[in-house]
């Protein structure tokens, strides 16, 4: 069996994540793609900003709107290397990202799959396609060696 | 019966939101408080940005936390003239604001009340007291009279 070959755009969600590591950040990266392009993208910043809300997420779709001139991104695509919390989830509905990519699954943090499960909500006016679980041993394993060396 | 005065930093809110109207943005205003002075303002932005995550809310904790230094906004209280989105919601926790206190109630997109319950998820690492209601009627009919005008 091959394995499914990770796309461009996660891979380099995943290096903006080690990136992330390297400045002291919780290592999360993403990036939001149209048309094939990456038009935004972004790492967790919020220690080094400080910013609270300077998720991987919001710095890419604040980059991908800047870029468009538009404050909604659709027909864009966001990859992420973990599952949105709920600031996040609420950025993506508003930003009207038509789907949504990610790879490590967050029980303990994520609001899309689990929790606050914000794009469930009969008040969510857009819910983006869905997509989780590729590269989730890498994004993950990034995570857990950085709070390893922390502790 | 002589009304509870509105203090004055939802007064300042909702000066804001009316600053937001008339640069033809949803009309919206924020204020973080930190030991009675105003250390973070800002109003929706999200047309003019263009950028989906520029709420209010948003708008004033970034701004707090650079005024601070520190992503945690630590002992700060936000007023802000609307019932908080699931994006801002999550913000609040992140920055670990310690009382909230909103205006209007909003059943349509509210997070705190209504629909994702962000607060209320078992998940959520921290949770704000929440104080809502006050000056609701003056902050309501600003939002209701900027989308009769563009109706």
């Amino acid at each position: 069996m091959t394995r499914w070959p990770t796309p461009e755009a996660m891979t380099r969600a995943l290096e903006l994540a080690r990136e992330a590591a390297r400045v002291g950040e919780v290592p999360v990266g993403a990036v939001v793609v149209k048309n094939g392009a990456i038009i935004g993208e972004g790492y967790n910043l919020t220690r080094s900003s400080p910013d609270p809300t300077a998720h991987a997420e919001i710095e890419a779709i604040r980059r991908a709107a800047k870029h468009l001139g538009d404050e909604r991104l659709t027909g864009c695509d966001l990859f992420v290397t973990l599952e949105p919390c709920a600031m996040c989830a609420g950025a993506i509905s508003h930003a009207r990202i038509a789907r949504l990519y990610y790879a490590a699954s967050d029980p303990k943090g994520g609001a899309v799959d689990h929790g606050a499960h914000v794009f469930d909500q009969e008040q969510c006016l857009h819910r983006p396609e869905v997509y989780s679980g590729m590269a989730e041993g890498e994004a993950g394993e990034l995570l857990r060696e950085f709070f390893r060396e922390r502790r």
